[in-house]
C-alpha cells in the first residue's frame, strides 16, 4: 500500500472567479470527478475555520503539525528548499534582489524585485555567499539565488536570534528598513539585527559595481544592487514523519518553499526535469516520477504551484486551464494506480486564492481521498460546492496523517 | 430526563469487510435505522481526524476528556476495573499469565498467554497477591486475575514512578524483557523497574510449582508460570463527571478496561449477570439493567465489546451477526424508553476495526443521538456511509457531554 498526496496551491476559489463559478467548478475535471465518485470528499480548513493561512503554515498543518506550536517563520524553509545546510542556531531569511539608489548614505528602494531579473543570478550569488561579517562577531553568511529575484540567506554565528525585524519596506521610494530587535534589550536579537544591517550594507557594496549590473544599466534595466531580507526564522522542532509513522516519503516540488517544508519534515527531495513551480511545469513528468519513486518510498508528496500563481495574477482563465491540465496530465497519469488498488491518493489545496482578491483567503478547501480502503460517499464531482456535501464532512489540517491512516500506517495513541 | 450512552467497541468498518460493504452496512439494523430516522446522526473522530485511537484514549475522549492531557497509560484502568483500590502514587500494570522455560537463569517466553488458560486463576492470584518485595524498599504487590490469561497488578510504596518499560517481549522464543527506566538516571523509575523485575522473578518462583501447573503439565497444557507486565501508569487526574455536570452515572461493562475508565471518571459499576465482555454477552440483560438503574442514576454508560472481538479475529460474519444482536436485543429493549420521551440515547463506536486489518484504524465512526430534544435530520439509516451525510456533521470526541447536553445538564461556560 502506497500513498500520494497532491497539494495544488491556492486551489480554492469564490463565485466571483468566473461568472458565479469558481475556477475549479468551471474547469472540466473528468479524472478528479471519477475519483470523487469512487472515493470520498470533504472540506478541509488548512489550519482551522476562519484562519487565513500562509502557504508555509497551511502546509505544516496539512502535513500533520500544529503551526501554532512549531512555526518559526518562512526563511528557514526557503533556505532548506534551496539546498542550504541549516543548523540549530542559524538564522534564516527570504531574500529579494532589489534596486536601490544611494543618496547621502541612505539606500532608497527603486524596484523591490530588480525588474524581476531573469539571468545572471549566479554572479550575484557568488558575490554574496561566504561573506564574513568581521564587524559583527565574525558572523558567516550563506546565500543562494533561486528563481528570478528570489533567494535565501542564512547567518551563522554564536548567540544569534530570529527575533528581528525585516529590511524590506514593501514599498518603493522608501529607504531600506533598518532591522531592529522585536523586543528592546534582547542582546542576541541586537547582535542579529546588527548583522542583518551590516549584510544589507555590504550586499550593496558587493553588488553595485558587478559586471552584470554595469550591463543591466547599459541596457536600461534596474541593477540588482542590494538584497532585502524578511521571514527571519530558525530551525523548527519537527519530529520527522518517518519517526512518527515509520514510513519514508519523498517530495516533488518546483518551489523552494514547499520543498523546504517537506525536507524539514524529513522527506527526501526528488528532482524532476521540467518541474518549474510555475504554470509551465511538466505535470505529467511529476506524476510519472512520483509513481516511479513509490518503488523506493512509502509515499510521495507532489506540490503544484501554478494554480496559485494564476490566482495571484488575477487570471481566472489561466487558473481554470491549469486545473484542467492538473486533471488531464497529473491525475490522468495516476488514476490507474489508484483504481488498481496500489495507491491511496489525497488531493487538496493549501488555501483559497480568489481571482478578484488575488491573495489567500480563509475559506476551507475541497479535499478528496481515493483508494481501496476509502469508503465511497455519494459525491460525484470534485469542487468546493460538491465538497460541502461530501461524506467526510469538515475538518482541519491533518490530510497527510489521514492518508497514511488509509494506508494502515498510523501509530496508535493509547492501547 | 435520563441518558443512555452505548459504545460498541470497534464498530466502524471498511468496504473490504463484506464485498464492498462494512459489517454495519451489511447488518440488518431496523431499530438503529428507526432511531436514525427519528433522531440525528453524524461522524465522530474518537480523538481527532487522522488520529488512530487506542480503546482507552478513545473512551476518555468520547467521555469528554482530553487524552493528551490526562492519559497516563492503560494499566490503571485495568486495576480499577478489576476491583483493586488504586491510590495516588501506586503504579499499575496490565498482566498476562504466560509460559516460560528457564535455561541458565534466563526466562524464555514459550506462550505469551499460557494457552489462554481457562480455569484455576484464583489459585494463581492467591499465590501473587499480597507479595512484599523486601529487596525493593518493601514495595507491596496487589494482583487480580480477570478473564482467561488476563490480570492486573499494582505496586505500592514510597517514591515509585510509572516511567518504566514493560516486560512483555511481544514475541515467543524471546527472554522476558527487563524493565528499565524510560529516562536514564530517574531514581524513582529505577526503583520501580527493580520492583517490576523482582516481582517478575518472584512470580515465576511462586507459580512454577503450584498444583494447577503440575496438573496442566500432566494434561500437556502450558503452565501459567510467570506474569508479563505492560501498560505502566498511575492514577490520572480526571475531574469526576458528577462534579462537572452535577449528575450521577453508572457503567455496565463486561471488560475490565472499560469499567475501569468509567470508574476513574466517577461512574458507579453495575454488575450484570451474563455480561461477559465477549460475543456471548447477554445484551438484553445489559439493556434491562440500564433501564432499571435509571431509577437511581441520571445516565448509564453501556459498553459492548463483541464487535471489536470479532473484528480482531477477522471474522466479518461474526461482527455482522453481533451488530444484528445489538440492534435486536439491546436497542430493541431500549427503543420504547427513547420513543416515550423518558430517555435520550447516544450510540457510537470507539474506533474503526476493519476485518482485513484486524486492528484499530483512524477513520471516524458513525454516531447517533435520539430522544425528544434531538432535532431529527434527513438520515434514515445508521451506517458509516449514511452518517457521512448526517445532520450532525463531523466532530471529535465529546459524545457523553453532547448527550448530557440534550438532557439539559451541561454547565454553562461563561455567563
Amino acid at each position: 500500500m502506497k500513498g500520494i498526496l497532491i497539494i495544488a496551491d491556492g486551489l480554492g476559489g469564490r463565485p466571483s472567479d468566473l461568472a458565479g463559478e469558481t475556477c475549479l467548478e468551471a474547469a472540466a475535471t473528468p479524472n478528479l470527478d471519477r475519483l470523487a465518485e469512487r472515493g470520498a470528499v470533504g472540506l478541509v480548513d488548512p489550519i482551522g475555520p476562519g484562519i487565513r493561512p500562509g502557504s508555509d503554515t497551511a502546509h505544516l498543518s496539512l502535513l500533520g503539525y500544529n503551526p501554532y506550536e512549531v512555526y518559526t517563520g518562512r526563511g528557514v524553509f526557503e533556505c532548506l528548499g534551496i539546498g542550504l545546510d541549516v543548523r540549530k542556531g542559524d538564522v534564516c531569511f527570504r531574500a529579494n534582489f532589489a534596486t536601490v539608489e544611494e543618496t547621502g548614505g541612505v539606500l532608497r528602494v527603486v524596484d523591490r524585485r530588480a525588474g524581476r531579473i531573469e539571468s545572471g543570478q549566479e554572479e550575484l550569488e557568488a558575490a554574496l555567499d561566504g561573506m564574513k561579517l568581521t564587524d559583527v562577531n565574525g558572523v558567516q553568511v550563506r546565500f543562494r539565488a533561486s528563481t528570478e529575484h528570489r533567494g535565501a540567506l542564512l547567518l551563522r554565528g554564536e548567540g544569534l536570534s530570529r527575533r528581528v525585524s525585516e529590511t524590506d519596506p514593501h514599498k518603493t521610494d522608501e529607504p531600506v528598513s533598518r532591522s531592529i530587535p522585536l523586543t528592546p534589550g534582547d542582546a542576541a536579537a541586537e547582535r542579529t539585527a546588527a548583522a542583518v544591517n551590516e549584510v544589507t550594507r555590504r550586499s550593496y557594496e558587493a553588488l553595485k559595481d558587478l559586471e552584470i549590473n554595469r550591463r543591466r544599466a547599459a541596457e536600461g534595466k534596474p541593477p540588482a544592487n542590494v538584497i532585502l531580507l524578511r521571514g527571519s526564522s530558525d530551525l523548527p522542532h519537527l519530529e520527522p514523519i518517518s519517526s512518527i509513522y515509520g514510513v519514508h516519503g519523498a517530495v516533488i516540488a518546483g518551489g523552494a518553499l514547499y520543498r523546504g517544508i517537506a525536507l524539514a519534515c524529513g522527506m527526501e527531495p526528488i528532482d524532476v526535469k521540467g518541474a518549474t513551480g510555475g504554470l509551465d511545469t511538466d505535470l505529467a513528468a511529476k506524476g510519472a516520477a512520483a509513481l516511479a519513486a513509490l518503488d523506493r518510498f512509502d509515499y510521495v508528496f507532489i506540490h503544484v504551484k501554478g494554480t496559485d500563481n494564476a490566482a495571484h495574477d488575477r487570471n481566472a482563465e489561466a487558473k481554470r486551464a491549469f486545473i484542467e491540465r492538473i486533471d488531464r496530465e497529473l491525475i490522468g497519469g495516476l488514476i490507474g494506480a489508484v483504481e488498481s488498488g496500489r495507491v491511496h491518493l489525497a488531493f487538496t489545496g493549501d488555501h483559497t486564492t480568489p481571482i478578484d482578491f488575488g491573495d489567500h483567503t480563509a475559506e476551507p478547501v475541497p479535499v478528496l481521498f481515493a483508494g481501496s480502503n476509502v469508503l465511497p460517499d455519494e459525491t460525484r464531482r470534485f469542487s468546493e460546492r460538491a465538497a460541502g456535501g461530501g461524506g467526510l464532512g469538515r475538518f482541519s489540517g491533518m490530510v497527510l496523517p489521514i492518508l497514511l491512516g488509509y494506508c494502515n500506517w498510523s501509530p496508535k495513541f493509547g492501547s
